[in-house]
């Protein structure tokens, strides 16, 4: 841990002699995270929410987006509140600030932890330019549920590589020294155990035991604690019938007593008020119990504001509570170095020369390249020679609103490039490339509306359903190969967007099925925010290149990749059904006491299976092709018997057998045949993403040490158990190449 | 609690002096039930198994058919064994015996607690008469997922109701005195939480919180205990990552020691062998695991026949520990009085006179009418006149394997009528019947096969799926109205047929449609052991009964309801959802922290709800028509504030507003509006079936008192805490007509 961020309060000193100063208002104000409604450069002064700065009710302000109105606004904190206490700026920089990265779930499908730590590096660079030091990321929630939007905002559904990239991305915004000005407060969410809501429907009920908390869901979080994450977001459900922004266990027993926690907890948005919606009290008892189980910032409810006082004064909360949490607001503020320099992130020169650049441009564009994922390529059809007549047909081959996807505040929308822009740009004049759009996102154009918010509609431009095929047929007759640009818009996901369908909207598989007819190859460029039952497309598309929403540069990136220019290796995080009757479907799942026998998907009466279809997933985590093969040799183990002071070192040589150079995530896993509690059929370990030229071999070495092969058992101890454990390597969960050591007592 | 079964045990020095004579083989032999095998009469001693039983080897045997085997069975064992100890015999009497009731997820949508008592006491009849004297019944797990194949055979969703009926069958099965020829000892299972496996799938991990077991889902095991239940089957699942047959905080710490269970506890069918897949031990270990945890007998595995005594001289089991099993065994037998007259259930004459009478299949046929669901009578269509030409057309509609259903194995398949022959009894030669397969089950032969197996059956004849339809079609043309009887075959559902489609099979749908196009006005007769998705049908078809698996009789009886001899009143008991994809999907739910604002199901965008459906179910729990209509008025609360030591009396006018007698469920819930954890929406916490004339009004009351208004808090307390709560009464859970009242500490 870095000493600056999670020991003991070097500040300690400091915030005491400002705590002596201040009134119980005042402190109350620190813990108030409103909302900062409309602000107009140059209006701030006279802004609704002026007032409360200058009368010392706000601690922070968010989503103000540049750096003049965050100057402007600052200014009344340090001119006209009694304390001049700095505000703090946050905002939902999530995947990339103006440069915008691929949606998480695509990132985490890069499986390069360096790569995803420079991301939230350069989002940090751009935010802090323009004013902010505080981002309401990573949000690190496991999910197996990909009707829930969200799922397209985390890294998918694994606790160990969930718990590298949570890692990762806390390191990247904070570095390893907050008070420089290109590094920002992160915030991991949402805690706990967002990813799980019933019915994949967001703000569900969420409910799980301890033992499953512990083992596949919380991982996350605390490595981001271990990494010194500054803040923690409460989350909007509830943990064992106590809604997570009240939840005591979850914000003080478990947050700071066991993990040891020294920042400071801010609530979701609204996340005190919604708590009489759950059902657990009025507004007064509410804020008393948020502040009581951990909550230090109240996030727009106003909660803390408007009752806090009265419950002092009525006895239910003590100044020491409040005391407590403004002193941890207050650390915050000087960690970031705002009581030395309140404009300290607040260079206007920085924000014109930082921002968008080329260079973080070019740089998106290679991240988003490396997380899509290519899921089919039937007779190398990819990638697609520079040459001939190429049709792109589809509702997402030509917007650029859709491209760096949900949850994107500071992108510049417009600015990015078309898939069909894209295509043109790459290939230059070698290719010749027609489009067509070939249908609408869907046949309802209410639904339509409601996945193309927030700035995203593709215009319906008057056409019959007809006409637009019909457009499509014709254009795809004249080509040598048709690229299908169809799937989600950015909307489908992200925050309130579940469904209860995983299909591709009927408009475009219709589309799909008219243009396999003409009996042209076809390229499916899928764009999704989540893994989608593609069942018909898996058996009837030649090739399909999962692009997820790649960000800012997602056009070039796209075309890089169908042209080529780059080989595919983004591996999948998240397991993709076969229909969503099979979620929750993963693979790290129980043995049961009925599994079944065979691995054919042939039914079997009374073993764990379904009647009308097989177990297996469409495609399973860890799953992705390149344009080259790779072939798995000579998997092995320095020993087979270890005790607990000793480690496992595992090698393979992996070789690549095809006809392109190309990166290959190379994977272990582990299965402990015998625990005191059940335990996952596989459990990821271990990956490296290696280059290997083609032709050429390398030797991939992993090592195990006792601290993998730990789980929390009945008593949620931390514990390695004796016993057999098999190893498995490979390119995906699937891998069936394997060895086995013995743990001795 | 009736004092013979519970409490303190009077057979104790009995059993004490018998544990006294008894070697270490001979007490694990009486904890062993093994698989009969085959066993044909006439050749019981030179059976497989006769040996085990001469050996002391043998404390049961289950699903032996026939007095005559039985007798001779218990022969080898009073007359060969050592020390003549008489054999208990098992089976799954489900819903009946010979004489079949609706599968008991139809029965619970009777409402009705005395029929369904009464026909636990008739299955209790028929089988002590044929020599069984212990049922694996009732399986009262809760489940909200209609993927579950298991769905079928338990009381739906609600834990008030699944309760209830929890007890009306254990008393059924028992009556109140287990020494009478003509009770038998009834086993509740799957303790616990089998009802909840991940994706629906059987066998699968279950997974939840303490409190959600405690206030959602134990409940009904809990009522049978308290009703006296005389056995516990453990379920197949792991809780708390413990395979509940090796789970001591479940058979011991909860059942006997915090619910206060004093008889035996039996594992499911291989349940300690599925422990090693479950990955917690070998086969020695699992068993002294088993046993440890509470286990007194084994089912199938023989892990205690085959490992105890190993266990017990390495000292892992102790033989106290063995003893108290033994003697939970020995307490069984003399409480059915088996040590008094071995033979006690063997009379063949019993078994000749008492089984599958006229009056028994006449009360069948009653019941099943109890049990159908009316979802849909547009216009009223139904009832049908027994006048004119009526079609009868679906793959369903000619079968008399189908009609009872899943689980049913003392059933004699063939002697039920089919539903073209109901209704050509019912209707005599009033009306014309016509008749056409019109469709096979699905177009699918492999999954055709799989779901109609155990000699359920429906031929294929060889002809084209377009001439099947073109003979419906043209038997349609000739008719007045069309019955369509489609759905599911009684193998659809069941133990190992869960599904991830909830639709009726497209070959049906396809039949059902064509039928439409016709314009004839059609009746759809819904074979189904589950809830399914039936949006389409309940938009196109004019009227829609939902008539289960309802028995042996189930032909008559649905041509009873058809035309109107009897007035429907089933009410469902497991919520109907649009699509899969909402699955979870129950009345009683959390309210969540932002819960949709409109109930016409328009999206809203940061509530809640998908983006592709909306929120609430097709049929919500509790729905279910009439021929007639009833009306509510004049909710009135006798009081509306009460203390701990008194209750609420709610009534409320029910009129009989339409044009047939009928009977009506009147349902109660409460919603408490604010408590330490998160409450249901509603809750169901009261319900009455009454019988009104046409134009009658009946007054209904209820009374609640502080023990309805119970729960389990965080602790694990069941508490009431003071508050408001509010009272609706109606039809269904939709019910709006409400008022309140509060309860002062």
């Amino acid at each position: 841990k870095s000493d600056a961020i999670s020991n003991s309060n070097p500040f300690e000193a400091k915030v005491d002699s400002i705590l002596n100063l201040m009134s119980l208002d005042e402190k109350i104000g620190q813990l108030n995270l409103p909302s900062s409604g409309d602000i107009t450069t140059g209006q701030a002064k006279s802004s609704n929410i002026a007032k409360k700065i200058e009368e010392g009710k706000v601690g922070g302000l968010f989503n103000i987006k540049s750096v003049e109105k965050i100057i402007e606004v600052q200014k009344i904190a340090m001119e006209k509140s009694r304390l001049k206490i700095p505000l703090i700026f946050g905002m939902d920089v999530i995947h990339g600030y103006e440069t915008t990265f691929p949606i998480p779930l695509g990132l985490s499908s890069s499986w390069d932890m360096n790569l995803i730590k420079q991301t939230a590096q350069m989002a940090a660079l751009e935010a802090t330019a323009d004013g902010i030091n505080w981002t309401f990321s990573p949000m690190v929630d496991i999910s197996r549920d990909p009707r829930w939007g969200r799922v397209s905002e985390g890294a998918g559904e694994d606790p160990y590589l969930g718990s590298e990239i949570a890692k990762a991305m806390v390191q990247g915004y904070q570095g390893d020294d907050l008070t420089k000005n290109n590094t920002m407060l992160a915030c991991v969410k949402h805690f706990a155990l967002y990813g799980a809501p019933e019915a994949g429907r967001d703000y569900n009920t969420v409910d799980m035991s301890r033992i499953r908390m512990y083992n596949e869901y919380l991982p996350p979080y605390k490595a981001a604690v271990d990494a010194g994450v500054g803040s923690v977001m409460a989350s909007f459900n509830e943990i064992d019938g106590i809604p997570a922004t009240g939840n005591k266990w979850l914000l003080t027993d478990l947050l700071r007593d066991e993990w040891g926690f020294k920042g400071f907890v801010v609530t979701d948005y609204t996340g005190i008020e919604e708590m009489m919606y759950h059902g657990v009290g009025n507004f007064q008892q509410v804020s008393a119990q948020a502040l009581q189980a951990g909550i230090d910032m109240d996030m727009v409810s106003d909660g803390f504001l408007t009752t806090l006082k009265k419950s002092v004064e009525d006895g239910t909360v003590s100044i020491e509570t409040i005391d407590k949490a403004v002193k941890r607001i207050l650390t915050a503020k000087y960690k970031l170095g705002l009581f030395d320099d309140p404009f300290k992130y607040c260079d206007i020169n920085r924000s014109k020369k930082e921002i968008f650049t080329e260079a973080h441009r070019s740089f998106a564009r290679k991240v988003a390249t490396e997380s899509m994922v290519l899921l089919k390529n039937e007779n190398q059809l990819l990638p697609l020679k520079k040459s001939g007549t190429i049709a792109l047909i589809g509702p997402l081959a030509n917007t650029a609103v859709n491209m760096a996807g949900t949850w994107s505040v500071a992108t510049k929308q417009n600015v990015s490039k078309t898939l069909l822009e894209g295509l043109k740009t790459v290939a230059g004049d070698k290719a010749n490339i027609l489009y067509a759009k070939g249908s609408n996102v869907d046949y309802d154009l209410e639904y339509e509306k409601r996945v193309t918010m927030f700035g995203k509609t593709i215009p319906r431009d008057g056409r019959s359903d007809k006409q637009l095929m019909d457009e499509a047929l014709s254009v795809a007759s004249k080509s040598d190969v048709i690229v299908a640009a169809i799937g989600e818009t950015a909307e489908m996901s992200g925050e309130c967007s579940s469904v209860t369908n995983l299909q591709i909207p009927q408009a475009q598989k219709d589309l799909l099925n008219a243009l396999l007819k003409t009996g042209k190859p076809i390229v499916l460029v899928l764009f999704t925010g989540r893994p989608l039952a593609i069942v018909e497309e898996d058996k009837d598309v030649p090739a399909i290149l999962n692009v997820w929403f790649s960000g800012s540069e997602a056009g070039l990136a796209i075309s890089d990749v169908l042209f080529g220019d780059v080989n595919p290796s983004g591996k999948l995080t998240a397991t993709f059904p076969r229909n969503v009757g099979q979620v929750p479907i993963y693979y790290n799942h129980k043995n049961t006491g009925r599994p079944l026998g065979n691995n054919e998907g042939k039914f079997e009466k009374f073993k764990s299976n379904y009647i009308d279809v097989r177990n297996e997933p469409l495609y399973p985590f860890g799953y992705g092709l390149s344009y080259t093969t790779f072939q798995y040799d000579n998997l092995k183990l320095n020993t087979h018997k270890i005790n607990r002071d000793q480690s496992v070192e595992v090698s393979v040589d992996v070789t690549n057998s095809g006809n392109y150079d190309g990166k290959e995530v190379v994977q272990l896993y582990i299965r402990d045949l015998v625990g005191s509690v059940t335990r996952p059929v596989k459990e990821l370990k271990g990956f490296q993403k290696v280059f290997i030229k083609k032709g050429d071999s390398k030797t991939v070495t992993f090592k195990l040490s006792v601290d993998d092969l730990k789980f929390y058992n009945s008593n949620l101890d931390f514990v390695s158990e004796p016993g057999e454990f098999e190893v498995f390597v490979g390119t995906n969960s699937n891998a069936t190449l394997k060895d086995s050591f013995e743990l001795v007592q």
